[in-house]
């Protein structure tokens, strides 16, 4: 337990807020972030990065807003910086698209930033822990094995339908150990981010195609599954074949997944799994961790995108029409906020979790300690 | 070869149109009959027959027309009446809701009529042939096992979301052999009938449940797909697993499906098992046979319902996105129009294909052939 | 000032909350009152009522429950109970349809109780009041002409549409008079209850016809803008003409108005007018009002149904896109959430408007009051 | 009658087809006058241009097609060119986009091409006929003021929603004169082009402006209506109010009008004008032209986007809920296709009534004309 930790006990005495920077603060993502961070415990906005288009301008003017709420006012009025590594901030948190996200989150790790990531360019490397912290948050230990000299570091957080997959795969791999997944996705307009999707192709549509999604739901889980032995992340074994679809809905991705387990199980062994699967990091009380990871539907319509996707303010993972499969062992339906769990929210569950292991410091305590 | 098959051929002499009725008129299947019907070279809307609510109204007063074409003028001002066994006609269409058709349907065969169904009611029963033209054409054989003294029978054509899925696997079962099925379906509103599901819960949202239809789509690709022996049809026998999601979509079911094939094949002899497919019924000229039954897409983003659902005019089936897959064997997408294919416009080839087979004749001759 | 009111000053003593019941406790509007009022301050729902068919079930059985968020604990396992005069409460709540509120309502009213109804009845009654609080709070004295043996009374708010666009017509009448006003509305599918509209009707749709509200809006403005003049309401003359259409929209009534002013006026006055717009209640501190009722957007794209529809909660009323009409003097846009400020809503801000004016009482204090 | 005109008439020899190229070809504007050729009788696509990104490639490369039916064939392989004014071809049609449409139009009038624009640049210009051929055709008259030394002239259709708003005040204008007209629309998304709005801003949403919008449909109806003296057009004076709106709906523009009529008049007169309303060119046998501009609907639903859009192939337009006006005199709504009678197809009528007049020739016998 470090002293930061120590201080962010409830019982605690007063604790200074870590300052965050959000690259790419104007897009899709970054908006989320701006949103989700307005009235955080623990982090405070000082920095918004952005192309150098926008830089310059505050960030009223320089976002095409897209948030139902209007932009928070504290940052309102901020002004945009360009990505440059001499941000004002303890960490950042990127959501950089990933055509430029690779060289800028290299540079501020380089330059002793932790770099939170919601983008895809490290999810796959050795060395970069790919989290969810109610699934693997002892993996943060792989920024150990990263070699920035001046303190910096980059985690990421899984592609938004990996998340929900992976949260309802942990009870059986625990309990059971799983073989094979077929799944099946219908994702939200707002995975593709703003533009996106163009109107004349999303209405009254599905287009069965996302670039890159399938080979990202095949190989991800894996690792996030995967055992940390020596230093290093052991990948689970088990065969993902994805088909993934763009449906008319804003907000939710939902998953029509089948497993093959391990074990010979029961229907109620499995309904039972999912019941009784517990966050490991319950007793850290991360402010944006849902009090229950699973959300088990017993009715035949649920869960639903418009419905249901705000479960545990979009950080539940909702689970329905457990059954019988009658080519792998059973099926079941899931469904994740694509832009609060999967994207915007999971970053910062998971800049949460590194303060919590002592791994996130105000720059001050985050100097000493790399001096001692 | 009938008598009646002679006059059919283009070259052969005038003929009469076979006089049609159709049970469950004002209903959102009976108006897609009426629809596509309106200008059929073989058949003509003689009767109009309804429930007792609408019986003795004008069809453009009892029916709340749906479709985008205004209602056919021939048909506009015709009486709607009672579904009694008398209609003036030499067979029938029906319609008919499922809580309905099971009776109506045969009092109609006992009555004499030849009825072919959409229902659902007696798509499994032994004698009933469960039809697609291009697939299983000898299956119509069965009527002669159905047992009403009067010349009538039943045949019906399958579940809309079942008709794409068994047009893409019967080339692959040919060929290959097919061990197990799991097709996640997206499926359009129509498919609920008028006014079926509400905006509420249609609009951006997905409902993943669809009642009965998982049920369908696993056991009615057996008997269509079977070998008629004997008399009787030999149930192909093949896992298929369905699950079933109702999306935004107005027109169009779209199906992504993975099989595992009875014997090793490399992808090139998948996509050639497509594209070689042929009708076995071609040289029928059956007026609404599509040119060609399956359509294959290689660009990534396709078939879309919107952009690709009126393929042949609804009649033809889309299939894209062929590859392999990381469970079972191969994975692609496939795409019908639910209403047309799937529904009316699947029973209205069923028809013509039965008048080619000499099973559907005026009922002046159809009665002489019986007494013969 | 009242007893009641003294012990409401957020400074005053302890208090008992009110026992409100809901008539039509299971339909679109019922849903939205229970909703509403989980967390209310000053009511409590005791009594669930609805129709026969209904009654006896608990309510999360009888409820087919739409809401996004689930229904609130305190209320899912409560019985619901018929619709009869005996009900264990202080005062009702009526989101009961038109069909059967009219009789409903009179017996409550006949039996003693407050009826604070969002039916549209008794809207134009002589001696109801309709009610938007920051509008025409005195017209509440109405309710002393109501002839009811026990206490009890009827009041109303108006049509979902005729709320905002009287909130924006309000200001301008009493700075410079209105003379007449065009308006076409777009409105939401959840101003037709649920089931409501269908979906094949609504997707990529506009139906230009909402059956008995283009009169509601052109009659109901001017009771609410009239003057409560010894003892009666006089009516303010404003010709009105609205167009009303049904878009595929969830939540949000937009509004396109023309206005005609009494006096000539520039547009920096009008301007000025919606902005120094104060509620005549503010000093009230309503648990449901909103800080400010209006908000004025200077950008053009504003305001937008889901981007601005919860602005203040859903209670607050968005105007945009002032500007000069060719034909009339000013044209502009509004924007108003129907079925919270346009419903339950404003039924709730209604209830706690009669709490503070003291008409509103437990009901032994009523019994007290009506007897001295 | 000219000599072409003569060749044209059904009965008369057999002629040539002009030769058409397209400007801005694979925008989706030039997509529909693609599509809207593809079989048409008088027109043959000879030459497809855009900008210097997709000249070189084949059309089927270089379109991101966006229609529903496939490119057709005779097309697909054609080569794109440049926008020079070398086309192979007798008249261009022009679905540029009004950014590049004022240089490229006026360089292709000046090398002797007639343009058939529907781009907005040169639509209010006094020498640049304005047309709808039902409504002005004496209006091409005025391509004889244009100073092209060798023979090319620019003719333009109007705004999208322009058209349908002017068919409809025609037979008011010509009956009773027309004073004023309040006009809202609710407009689809296909009128932004592709991809235009994205679908986060469309999908359940109504964004309450759409740039320079109306003043369109303020100033073009005031053209078109206009009388044609001493070689000019006097304009007609009325006062046009728009207020428009995108709604999330394909293809479809529906507007809200209410009108103030110059003399007094019942609403059976205004019915009447409407049903009475004849075109003056309807002996041309325009291929384009539909048999009927003006369809009036009397059921109080209609017309909608979705069921009525195709009238007349997407060539008439739809009147319905006439009635009182609280404010002007009388209300009614109009329903136009925005891309067919409002873009492409509204120019290929265009082209249509130039032949018929004489105006548009082979370039060879254009030459011989221009010589003589």
């Amino acid at each position: 337990m470090t002293l930061l930790d120590e201080r962010l006990t409830p019982q605690g005495p007063a604790r200074p807020q870590l300052r965050a920077g959000i690259l790419g603060a104007t897009g899709a993502v970054g908006q989320k972030f701006v949103e989700i961070l307005a009235d955080h415990p623990w982090f405070k906005i000082t920095a918004l990065a952005a192309s150098e288009r926008s830089a310059g301008q505050r960030y009223r003017e320089a976002a095409r807003w897209i948030g139902s709420a209007p932009i928070p006012r504290a940052v309102a009025d901020m002004k945009v910086v360009p990505l440059r590594d001499n941000l004002d901030c303890d960490f950042v948190f990127s959501g950089l698209s990933a055509r430029v996200a690779g060289e800028a989150e290299r540079m501020f790790a380089a330059a002793g930033y932790p770099v939170i990531s919601n983008a895809r360019n490290y999810r796959m490397k050795e060395d970069v822990p790919l989290l969810i912290p109610e699934i693997n948050p002892d993996h943060t230990a792989l920024v150990h094995n990263q070699c920035w000299d001046r303190g910096g570091y980059i985690v990421t957080n899984p592609n938004c339908s990996t998340v929900g997959l992976v949260c309802a795969l942990k009870p059986l791999q625990d309990a059971f150990g799983v073989d094979a997944v077929q799944v099946t996705t219908l994702q939200a307009l707002s995975g593709a981010g703003h533009p996106g999707v163009s109107s004349l192709d999303a209405l009254g549509n599905v287009v069965p195609f996302i670039g890159g999604e399938e080979d990202k739901i095949a190989t991800e889980p894996g690792k996030i599954l995967g055992m940390l032995a020596g230093g290093r992340i052991e990948h689970a074994t088990m065969a993902i074949s994805a088909q993934c679809n763009r449906v008319p809905v804003l907000e939710g991705h939902l998953a029509c997944v089948s497993v093959k387990l391990r074990r010979r199980t029961r229907l109620g062994e499995v309904r039972s799994a999912f019941a009784a699967f517990a966050s490991p990091i319950s007793d850290y009380n991360l402010p944006s961790a849902p009090r229950s990871l699973l959300h088990i539907f017993d009715e035949a319509h649920a869960p639903q995108p418009r419905r249901h996707v705000y479960l545990e303010g979009g950080m539940g993972v909702g689970i329905g029409r457990l059954r019988a499969c009658e080519v792998l062992d059973y099926k079941f339906v899931v469904l994740v906020h694509n832009t609060v769990r999967g994207a915007a929210g999971g970053a910062v569950l998971n800049a949460e979790l590194l303060v919590r292991q002592g791994l996130l410091l105000p720059q001050r305590e985050a100097a000493l300690v790399a001096a001692s």
